[in-house]
């Protein structure tokens, strides 16, 4: 990894998971809840999306109050993702991140409300920051709402369930990414470019930035699933290929997919001409999330 | 019922059930779990939560461009929790209000992610009011996220389940309803008052008229629990005390629970004195919730 990029994450990844912790810990709920919320969000993972929020205000050379939390209200609405993901009826997940899922822990029922409650958590933690305009709150939970529901991330956990059982396109693989993967990552970007103030035009730009490293990034999951064992992954390997499921290794080949992920990758760095910048955040953000072993 | 009340209903609830049916039915997102969320959007109930909404507005002479979709807000939360009370994991019940449960019908996954989305959705919605002021919104948003997440609604359930295993004192009993229940019937009328432009002064009075009116319900519901049948309430009767739960009648006996719905009742219209008015439709919704058959 760039040593750039390292020291930033390394900078903040701190941050994030102390504030993480401050905003579920703060709020007044049953002991058990708030343990097993806790769990997930102190169960770690990269970190990418609130990391990506902060990497736009880096690259816009911006500072907001704000800017911790709303990148944890991303990483509220993932961990939730992840902990009804898991459960019995969906994935049917016993490890996460080398660790039992939270249902494992906590059973289920408490895991299905600990989601529930990281959902509005988010939602709640966007409605009361106190550098951001009232305007600019409603703008970034407009946003998370189309991003996580049900033409977002939900839609396409439903989209990617009904493809275990049909064999999918690449048309229709690549829409189950962008909703399932891709709206919360858009999300991360375009939270960022409103905290930074970005015109209309820059959005623009930072919106198919987000498109193409979405995508890669999905590719890289999928081609990582293929080329890794479980204990490199923390989760298990292959299990793509164990449920016949449409993946773009399995409708491309993995060199074909490879190539798709390099195509992705390019555009996204272009995409980032505007900034001006040889070694921007997001840049090295796109390398990383292409090059990344786990 | 009154006369008004029912008048008031009847014009209402068509209007509360079309903009929830329009609301989820406007959204983009995969067949299944559009119908999954609006097979449980249309599964009836009384809409008190959105009635009381709109029953603010009603007793303060307002009129808001927002208020039916303030009020389905309210109404698409309550719709989540009942999905995912359902579940297996949970309450595990095969019928909610005469018609098979969600997952009945849909399966498990496809509940769990119609009821995440139907919470998404209720934020997206009260974020995009095309008639009320971001600084509002944001303040409808934080009331909602915080009555209906681990310190509202959702902390009721976890100490609800914890109640079913554990003897509750009276306190305690009244802390879970004032969560689970209470929390979300109070944001309604909040919501009322906010879209009312309703003062410091009434705003507080209307806070003790909501919790007085939510105990009050809650109350009802467990005695309704011990007197009516399964074909009277559309959900299974005696499930209370089949589960040893601690309830109302069985801390104080049914009388003795009766008694404590009348003090509440009491309570709930006195502090709504400050309408000046006899019959204000919250006062007539006061006499209704304690003294309705299901």
């Amino acid at each position: 990894m760039d040593k750039q990029l390292q020291l930033f994450i390394s900078d903040k990844t701190p941050q994030i998971d102390d504030e993480m912790n401050r905003l579920i810990a703060s709020e007044k709920s049953p002991a058990n809840l708030k343990d097993s919320m806790l769990y997930s969000v102190k169960a770690g993972g990269k970190r990418i999306r609130p990391l990506l929020v902060l990497a736009v205000l880096e690259d816009f050379d911006k500072v907001s109050g704000d800017d911790l939390k709303v990148a944890c209200a991303s990483e509220l609405i993932h961990t939730y993702s992840l902990i009804h993901d898991d459960l019995p009826c969906m994935d049917d997940d016993d490890f996460r991140r080398g660790k039992p899922t939270n249902h494992k822990v906590y059973g289920e029922a408490t895991a299905v409300l600990a989601g529930d409650a990281l959902q509005t958590r988010a939602f709640g933690i966007l409605a009361s920051l106190q550098h951001t305009s009232s305007e600019k709150m409603v703008k970034l939970i407009t946003l998370l709402a189309n991003a996580s529901g049900a033409n977002g991330m939900v839609g396409g956990q439903i989209l990617d369930m009904e493809g275990e059982t049909a064999l999918l396109s690449l048309p229709e693989l690549e829409e189950v990414h962008m909703q399932k993967t891709g709206a919360l990552l858009s999300f991360c970007i375009e939270a960022g470019a409103i905290l930074a103030d970005a015109s209309e035009s820059q959005l623009m730009q930072l919106r198919e930035y987000a498109r193409n490293i979405g995508l890669a990034f999905q590719i890289k999951d999928d081609i990582l699933d293929v080329t890794s064992t479980t204990e490199q992954l923390g989760k298990t390997a292959n299990s793509d290929a164990a449920s016949d499921k449409s993946t773009y290794p399995s409708l491309l080949g993995l060199e074909g997919a490879q190539q798709q992920l390099e195509k992705y990758h390019k555009n996204a760095i272009e995409s980032l001409s505007f900034l001006g910048k040889e070694n921007a955040m997001l840049k090295l953000f796109a390398d990383y999330i292409v090059h990344r072993n786990a």
